[in-house]
Order: structure tokens, then C-alpha cells, then sequence
């Protein structure tokens, strides 16, 4: 394997036009759309359409006139062909956090009503924290326990006092991915709902929520889904639970008027609309919901190149190869692959332990490779060792969108400079405290 | 009075160059802004740096280098000063039922442990909606009771088993202000708590929460603040309440990430963060703020001009002088008015019954005068007859930055030769069933 190879490849790829979709800036290396998604060409135009036409001229005539009421549910519905989910089945606004209190609160619900004595929510001990946060203040207000397990223990914990499993599809630390459909499988056996948070899959490995008969599901648009900086993120609920929910009134605590059956009657009591309608809860932004909607075109576009299949496979070249050229020239600098090296064990990230993770990271971003730092935390100890928690972390996306394979190999020729080089030792790139 | 006085007060209004920070369409009397605010001429190129330069070429690193950290934060700052809160003490992000979810939540948290045999939110009928379906949530999973009082009534319901008194300053059907120090005086001497909806009095009438000792309040990005379609809402907690609620523990429940103490450490769990901040929970949308903060840019031009008394008392001039004509000019023609005559008791809205009101809005809006229509309903009598309530309504908005006295009159008229002509009476008017 060559850089010419690389380049090669890149020819060769037949979803290699997609990166034209893309206003990408000159001389960088984005190895980040596993946090911040690049910017859509398409984007500016439309925002600046929304804003002086829809808006500026339109004014409040545009809820209907320009479609403004329609807008999440449209995007809802792209979402759901790229998450195994039906039409009229994803609801899109407000953040993933509030998502997954609607969703964690829903299963709850239904779990109150079906099997009372259970008192559990398990989730993973290496979860993204605002999910383990939400948990721990639902589990508090209803009475319940919040228990959290190595990924490696969880079917041993899913015992009968297991009310939901909560669990984030590809982690976003080390980019090990749960298998959906069999974790799904093994809580329903145990008696337990799951709730999945697709923050890191959502555009990036294939996800089939009814493939897999899954309960609920969020996810985030702003990381592989390219929506923009805090974009809306999304809910979804397998319609057994909707439908029930229809009927016996189990609901969702965020019962805002957008949510309501029939919201422009203005009627004093709250009447949930069918469906995973009745998630939504206050207005969402148009501007965010417009940028959102561009993300969302350039999966469209990649569909005659193949679809989340081409993508999912170019994913895991783009990551091996990286993986790959990282073990072979960066040998003996400290660094420690994290992410598993097994295809379907992994998302679309990579991960390296390294002591000096932080200085790495800001010595790659100085040469314009931009990733994350991920600290590690020993704080909460699980029982179960596991230096995937308590080291410092380097990420890289490969958002197969626009990453290419010979920024694959210049990443790593980066990394392997900035560890020969020692120039991630300069007092420059030291960690600084936190302000408090 | 003639239109020439008209024409005369404009040009004398020392806050008329206000108008030229808005672009408003051609031949459109836009009287609609307490539903969505107009578009601030500087938002559209804003909004273009934030997409492309920003985001596009500065990608993740401008959470640092372009301030989208401290973005929220600092329209927070700007919006206290409208609200008379310190700096600060406003949070922002999320929609207004969501942040209201969240200051229902805390008041009743403390009121639980402070005075934990009062089980009752009091509410005013005529509240919006979607404060109520909140309400009615938050009282069922606490085991409270929603108890709804017509505004005249709401002293006598002040018992001493109200914990948490929830209203709207203005109402957003008549326009009718609360006296919000008085209110949250006789609540406490009640010993309730406040919570106020600022929806359709921030940025368009003079707030003095401090002044007031006032407990929570939300409020509305979208109208009287133009911000765009669905605009981030706000919410603001006394200092002496985040204050005890950081040695208590008293949280409000959506505990996401972005409202820990310290949100990139990354722990496993939740420490809210001092005051405020604790009320943030996930990530808000960037180009959103970046919107609103173009709104309340708008407000500081209005500093040297007078600022928030002299647009309360525009604003009044402009609704007086719109029941003035109307009165005058469309006698005999069925129109009742439901706002208040009292200038203490109005907000920057003027409200008219009408039985044909669906019909009499759309022919204004073909001529080009926006304002709204808001439907009657009685189908929750709370014992006194209201005609307010029951009415179907034309709402006018008069937001003093870009509304000129001429508009007023213009308005006046056109509703004289819609009602005059008949021509609201054409089938092309008539209100359709809404579609189930």
C-alpha cells in the first residue's frame, strides 16, 4: 500500500462526488464529523433563502405558505430511511438530551404500567454522560435504580428487576459498537425495553430499529448528519408503543401545544396527538430545522452511489486503512488502539490511548488535523478494568461523506510526525486547568 | 386627528430610525410581530458568516475561536436587561414549554420541601395552551392539582393550598396585562410561589423582575424579540432560588450535559452547575442564537433613543390611537373590544371580537394588513361567563421598533372598508374544517 494506492482508491470510489457537496476549507484534514459535521454547498443558499424570503418577506405567512409546520416531519422522514424506521415515524426538534428524557420517560411509563416491580435502568458504565445524567434524574423521580456495567457485563446484568436498557449504539469514546438487534433481542427475553441513543450512528453505520423490533430511539443532527453546529436532533418510537400510548394515555412529560391532537383549537386540556407527534413539544427553529434538511439532501444524493451501504463499507476502508498505517509507523510512542479492530465491532471512529493524548491532539490540530481529545476518567469504577475508561483519548471521524482515503494516510503520517518529532512535548500543547 | 398628524408623529418619533434596522415587505402592514417578530436587516448576513465562515471553514475549533460557547450566555446577559434580571441570571436555549417545564419543576421542588402539604398550581384559564398542558403534566406526575381561575378571580384562589402560582403577564389572546409586582406580592403573602410567562411581554413592555421579587420566569425568542421562526426561549430563577438550589439539590429534571458544573470533564454523574447554568441542558442551536442575538441587537440601538420606556409608551400611543379609529370608524359592524382601554392594563396588542372574525382576518390579509385570528372556545367554563373567552377574535400587534403611527391609521381603515364592503363575507373566506 502506497500514497498513490490511496489516491487510487479515491478515484475509484464511487462516492467520491459526494465530497463536492461539501464546502470544505483548504488545507485541513476533518477528522471531526464525529462531533461537528461539515458544512453542506447547499446550506448557505438555503438559510439564506429561509431568511430573507421565507421569513423576511414572508413573515408569519410562511408556516403554511413555505411549508415552515411541515418541515421536521419531512425531515423525520428522511431520517427514518436511514435509521429503519417508517414514514410518520421520527419526530425532529430540540436537543437529544430533551429527546431522551421523552424517550426514557415513555418506556418508564409503559414499564410502570406492565411490570411495576421492576425498579432498574441499566446502562453502560462508558456511556456519553448526558444520557447517564438524564438517567440518573428519571431514576430518582420514579423511585428507580440506575445501574451502570461494563459493556462486557451488561447481559449478566440484565436481570428481572431490569425496567429499560439504555444504551448508546457506537460509544462515543471508543467507537465499539453494540450489536442492535441481538442487545434488543436479550432485554426483551429479560423482560426490558430498550432505549438506543444513535448520537454516533445516525448517518454513519446502517441502523434498523424495526429490523431489530427495537422500542425507542434518539439521536443527534449535527454530528454525521451534517445539520449544523446544536442542530435539532430526533426521537423515534416503535408504533406498539405509540399505538398503546393512544390509547391509554401513557405519556410523555414534555406535553407542549406542538405535541397536542389538535393545537390550533387553543384547548385548555392536553390531548396527545397519534403518534410519535405526540413527542414534539414547543416550536422548533426553522433556521436550525432548514440546515438540518440540507444535511439530510446529501444522504438522498448518495443513494444512486450505493447508500448507506457503499458509505458503511467505504467507512470501515477509511478507518482499517488509518488503523492500519497508525500500527505500522507510530510503533513504540505509547499509543494504544482502543476502538475494536473487528468491522462489526466498530463504528465510523477511531480511537488511540496515549498518556500525552491531549498535546498529541492539539500538535495535530496545529498541522491541520483536526480531531478530538477525550480525557479519561477513573471515577466511577465499575468493578471491571478497563483502560478504555480511564485513558486519554485521540478520536477520528471518517465521515465517509467527504473523508478520502489519502487523508486517511496524511492523518497518520501527521500523527507519526508529531510523536518522532517530539513536537507535541512543546509547552505550547500543555493541558491547561479548567477554569472554574 | 387626520392621517397628516399621523405622518407628522412619525416623523417626530425619535425611535422611527428603528425602522430601517428591519427589512419589512413592500405594502404590507405587518401587525403581527407578537406572533413572529419581523426580520432585523442584519440577521441575514450574519446568519451567512456564522454558516460559512464559522462553521464551514472554522468547524469544531469555532466553539472556541468564534464564541459559540458563551454564545447563549451572552444573549442571556442582554435579554436580563429587558426583564430587569442581572447579568448572568437568564438562560437560553430550548423552546418556552420546555423552559417552562423546567421553572414548574424547580418552584414545585422547593415548595415540596418547604411546604409540602400544598398541592395545588393555580393557573388562569385564559392562559396559552401550551403553559397549561405543561401544568397538567407536572401536576398529575406530582400529585397536585391544576386549578384554573378567571383573572378576576385569581386573588379569591390564592388559598393557602396553592404551592405555585403559574400565569402569563400579557394574555395572548386579549392582550390584558397582569400587574406582575402586585401579583407576585399577593402570592407570596399567599405563600406561593410565582411563575411568569414573559412570552408577550419581553421586548414589548417594561419587566422588573427583581423589582417585582419575582421567583421564575420564560419567555418567547420569537416575537417581540425577533429572533426568527422558532427562536430559543429563555428562562430566569432568583438568585436566592439557584442559590439554595446549589447547597439542596433541588433540581430542575432535564439534567443534561451543557448544565453540569463541569460538562468536559465528562463524568459519570450529574453536578449541576452554579445558578443558572443549571437550567441549560443539551446543545443549543448555534445559528438560532446567532439569530436571536441579531433581535436583541435591535434593542440596545433603542438605548440611546429612549430604550424600554420610550418603545412601552410608543407602543401605547400606537394601540390607542388603533381603538381610537377603529372605534370611530367601524361602529355598527359587530366589533366588540376585549382588550383593556386602561393603558397599565395592555400589553403591545389589541384584540377585537368579532363573529366573523376568521373571514374579516383573511380579507385584511389580502390587502396586505397581517394580523391574527384566534378562535374562541368555551369548552371549559370555569363558572364566570367570559366573553373574552368565547369570542373569536382579530389580534393586532403593535411592536413599537418598526410599527409607525401611520400604519395604525392605515390599519383602522382597511378593517373599516373589509366591514363596510362585506367583502369578508365572500366565500373565498370561509373557515375551513380543519383537517384531522
Amino acid at each position: 500500500m502506497t500514497r498513490d494506492d490511496c489516491i487510487a482508491l479515491d478515484r475509484d470510489d464511487r462516492l467520491a462526488p459526494l465530497r463536492d457537496a461539501f464546502a470544505l476549507p483548504e488545507g485541513i484534514l476533518y477528522l471531526d464529523g464525529s462531533s461537528l459535521g461539515a458544512l453542506p454547498r447547499r446550506t448557505a443558499a438555503r438559510l439564506a433563502h429561509v431568511t430573507a424570503q421565507e421569513w423576511g418577506q414572508g413573515l408569519i405567512r410562511s408556516w403554511n405558505d413555505a411549508g415552515w409546520i411541515g418541515l421536521a416531519g419531512r425531515i423525520g422522514d428522511r431520517i427514518a430511511g436511514l435509521v429503519g424506521a417508517n414514514a410518520g415515524e421520527v419526530s425532529v426538534g430540540d436537543s437529544t438530551s430533551v429527546n431522551l428524557f421523552k424517550a426514557l420517560s415513555a418506556a418508564l411509563a409503559l414499564q410502570k404500567a406492565d411490570a411495576p416491580a421492576r425498579d432498574v435502568i441499566l446502562s453502560e458504565r462508558g456511556n456519553f454522560p448526558t444520557d447517564l445524567y438524564i438517567a440518573e434524574t428519571l431514576a430518582a423521580s420514579n423511585g428507580l435504580k440506575l445501574r451502570l456495567a461494563h459493556a462486557d457485563d451488561l447481559v449478566d446484568q440484565l436481570t428481572n428487576d431490569v425496567a429499560v436498557l439504555m444504551l448508546t449504539h457506537v460509544n462515543y469514546r471508543t467507537g465499539r459498537m453494540h450489536d442492535l438487534a441481538e442487545r434488543t433481542r436479550t432485554a426483551h427475553a429479560a423482560g426490558a425495553l430498550v432505549v438506543w441513543d444513535l448520537a454516533h450512528s445516525a448517518g454513519a453505520v446502517p441502523v434498523d430499529l424495526c429490523g431489530a423490533d427495537a422500542d425507542f430511539a434518539v439521536g443527534c443532527g449535527y454530528k454525521y448528519l451534517n445539520g449544523g453546529p446544536g442542530a435539532p436532533a430526533f426521537v423515534w418510537a416503535h408504533p406498539r408503543h405509540t399505538g398503546r400510548m393512544d390509547r391509554e394515555q401513557l405519556r410523555q412529560p414534555l406535553s407542549g401545544w406542538l405535541g397536542h391532537a389538535a393545537p390550533f383549537d387553543f384547548a385548555p386540556s392536553y390531548r396527545p396527538a397519534v403518534g410519535i407527534t405526540r413527542f414534539v413539544c414547543g416550536t422548533p427553529s426553522v433556521l436550525a430545522l432548514a440546515a438540518l434538511e440540507c444535511g439530510m439532501e446529501v444522504f438522498a444524493a448518495a443513494e444512486p452511489h450505493g447508500g448507506m451501504a457503499a458509505l458503511r463499507a467505504k467507512s470501515l476502508a477509511l478507518s482499517e486503512l488509518f488503523i492500519d498505517r497508525v500500527e505500522a509507523r507510530c510503533q513504540d510512542h505509547g499509543l494504544a488502539l482502543v476502538t475494536p479492530r473487528q468491522a462489526g465491532q466498530r463504528g465510523s471512529q477511531v480511537s488511540f490511548a496515549h498518556a500525552g493524548g491531549y498535546a498529541v491532539m492539539q500538535a495535530l490540530i496545529e498541522r491541520g488535523v483536526i480531531g478530538d481529545f477525550r480525557g479519561g476518567d477513573l471515577s466511577h469504577p465499575t468493578g471491571r478494568a478497563d483502560p478504555a475508561l480511564a485513558a486519554d483519548l485521540l478520536r477520528f471521524g471518517f465521515t465517509p461523506l467527504y473523508t478520502r482515503f489519502v487523508d486517511a494516510w496524511d492523518a497518520a503520517e501527521h500523527l507519526r510526525a508529531v510523536l518522532e518529532s517530539g513536537e507535541w512535548r512543546s509547552e505550547r500543547f500543555a493541558r491547561r486547568a479548567a477554569v472554574t
